[in-house]
């Protein structure tokens, strides 16, 4: 049996437990849902009102320039580029995962139109995708005459073939916390004449991720989840230079066609001319406060170049989840608990989901009000979130015992942790 | 010949002159730009900072349900609804104008296309909208076969007829200051069987506004000009309930099919169903800072309500702008300066625009090194918004007595002057 001092013992000789001062971190709080919402890094209250002190009350609309609020999305978007495998210049910070993810799906489609295959009209994913992805999905498909297929992930490698125009992935799923091949998907995809566009909410800044080794074609992200941006901070996308390139060539326009993705949005012409390279993905006014919050999340993931960056971040996120999966096994044993999250360290992101029928949603808000903080999946899941930036061996182990003493007890059936608030 | 004395002597019996403690202004400035960027409401860094420690940073997750950050789209949505004639549930905020622009006028196109009329298949817009609201309309356009027609502002009647779909315009014009007449021209476009679609950018806290009595049909509008939200502030959209309910009945998405829009969106539905009412026009995760923020501007607009409301704040407005147009003919005489706004006050948005052939970005330029901040809208353009919320006739005074003093001494014409920046 691994003991409270087997998991203090592992932090004491963590290299990255040093890492864990750049965040604000409330007592009495075990949180284990930094895939939901990244907890406050330190440096943010004090950045944010500089920000609006005096870059917008001081500065006012000069802060444009001085302060460089025009380059921000492009700024933050290299930064977040660092961990994601991309080169600068190819990732954009801004507006939400939902409209992002919007913005490159869309440009896939023109770019399999164009190509002038009428056959290939099927998108794939997953049919347990997180479901903005899908409708996304659903209202593209049903506006430009695609079929949009959900299938089980075990059904994937039989959706490559003539019909396949966009291969659609979540890399890390929100509900199982299982990791899919990136690099040998794309490669599926592209083999069969289909584009690959991945969902890195649940990698960027959780798992190594290479966009270009991998030769992924789009990608999108979140920037409140493992970047700590905050909440409701503003997204992010990625898209390979080749289909900015044909995009350019063949005026192609993703279709939030506003004026920051202008070539020149300051001389106020009145039609269209994308801009080259990345910023053509741009549309509206850039969220100032978002990306300045988003900014400083972020730099606490850069943070851990110095101690090794993903590899060594990505190297600790296992060992956690290893832990927890060990400790649920050895301490929770009978109690109906299933493992969702995969064993096989190579397909696993940096959750660990637990499922049970009954009572999944009580569990959960009975952990809370012992300051134990997952969250809640419908219809049975259990999930926790590991950041390696900020959450210790030690925590997991006390995590664990809370969760046998909730079912133990069997306090989750109090009337109180059954009633469904707005947000589960 | 006015002088500086008048312009005290209307400060100190201006009713409104006590709302202008709500703002933290930065010493040495006469901020004439509250259209492009509003200032600061002293209430905002307080209220963001408890935002970001204690609902962020404390709240964490829990926060979506405690400090109610799921319902922000709609507060925020129907404090804005007060100041344009709005009822409650009609008005959501969030994402940028471009984005919202995207979503109304593309569900204008399907409910036009929706009624069979294939003729009917024009989108009229001023030559001289802002450039954004042009650009996401000739991308929908060129999606939707549908024809983008730009035209002059006189030549606006002459386009009601049998292939108008929407008339999309902008209420108040960013680059004359000239403000149409919303309920005319709503009938006009009603009459002909068309859509009339409304940009408040210019006119949202700056002038009355009342969407249901001109009886609209869509409406947008910004975050960070008069509603003095921050910068890159979300946006916020309106659509009258009658489309809401043939949305409903035929069940038409607006495109950005995003998970907040869905029914029940903490189901983890893998199939969108548009939620009811104006709901089914959000998409992604709401911004939370950039909300918090929004709505400490908003309030200060609605700490107006007591004084008189927008109906006070539209006198002094044309107060101000009336003076400013008399002190530049009076003052200014000779240098080439034309007045661009119109001089009927029925016409006149909240700001007054200049031209002159010559050195427009360099006299702008030169006054903003006085602390005369305005702004520059090219070709030839100075432009000067009036805030009622903070402005005072005393500024307006000193601010054209700089620029009388900019053009007698030709300081302008100094090289550092001259140097573009990167916003203008």
């Amino acid at each position: 049996m691994t003991t409270r001092q087997d998991a203090q013992a592992l932090d004491a000789r963590d290299p990255l437990a040093p890492l864990r001062a750049q965040f604000t971190l409330p007592d009495g709080v075990i949180y284990l849902d930094g895939n939901s919402l990244g907890v406050l890094p330190a440096a943010a209250p004090e950045r944010v009102a500089q920000a609006v002190r005096q870059e917008w009350g001081e500065g006012l609309i000069r802060s444009w320039n001085s302060a460089h609020w025009v380059t921000l999305p492009q700024r933050v978007g290299d930064k977040i580029g660092r961990l994601i495998g991309a080169q600068p210049g190819e990732t954009l910070a801004g507006e939400s995962t939902s409209v992002n993810l919007f913005k490159v799906l869309a440009a896939a489609l023109l770019l399999v139109k164009q190509r002038g295959d009428a056959t290939r009209r099927v998108i794939v994913s997953e049919h347990s995708n997180f479901p903005t992805d899908l409708y996304i999905a659903e209202g593209l498909a049903r506006q430009h005459g695609f079929e949009l297929k959900l299938v089980e992930p075990e059904q994937i490698p039989a959706q490559f073939g003539p019909t396949l125009a966009v291969l659609m992935l979540t890399h890390v799923n929100y509900r199982t916390g299982r990791m899919h091949d990136m690099a040998a998907l794309t490669r599926a995809a592209h083999a069969c004449g289909a584009l690959a566009l991945w969902d890195l909410a649940h990698s960027a800044g959780a798992v190594p991720v290479d966009l270009n080794a991998a030769d992924a074609d789009f990608a999108v992200g979140c920037g409140y989840k493992y970047l700590n941006g905050g909440p409701g901070a503003p997204a992010f996308l990625w898209v390979h230079p080749r289909h900015l390139r044909t995009m350019e060539r063949d005026d192609l326009w993703q279709p939030l066609s506003g004026w920051f993705g202008h070539a020149a949005p300051f001389e106020f012409s009145p039609h269209y001319r994308p801009a080259s390279g990345i910023a053509r993905f741009a549309c509206g006014t850039p969220p100032v406060l978002g990306l300045t919050a988003l900014e400083t999340g972020v730099d606490t993931m850069l943070a851990a170049e110095p101690l090794g960056g993903m590899a060594a971040l990505r190297r600790k996120s296992l060992a956690l989840t290893s832990l927890f999966i060990t400790l649920v096994e050895e301490r929770c044993a009978g109690h109906g608990l299933t493992v969702v999250t995969p064993r096989t360290e190579g397909e696993r992101g940096s959750q660990v989901n637990l499922a049970r029928a009954e009572g999944a949603y009580a569990i959960v808000q009975a952990l809370i009000a012992r300051g134990v903080i997952g969250d809640f999946r419908a219809p049975d899941v259990l999930r926790f979130g590991f950041t390696p930036l900020y959450t210790s061996f030690v925590e997991v182990w006390d995590a664990v015992e809370h969760l046998r003493q909730v079912l133990d007890s069997g306090e989750w059936k109090e009337a109180r942790f059954n009633q469904k608030a707005a947000v589960t």
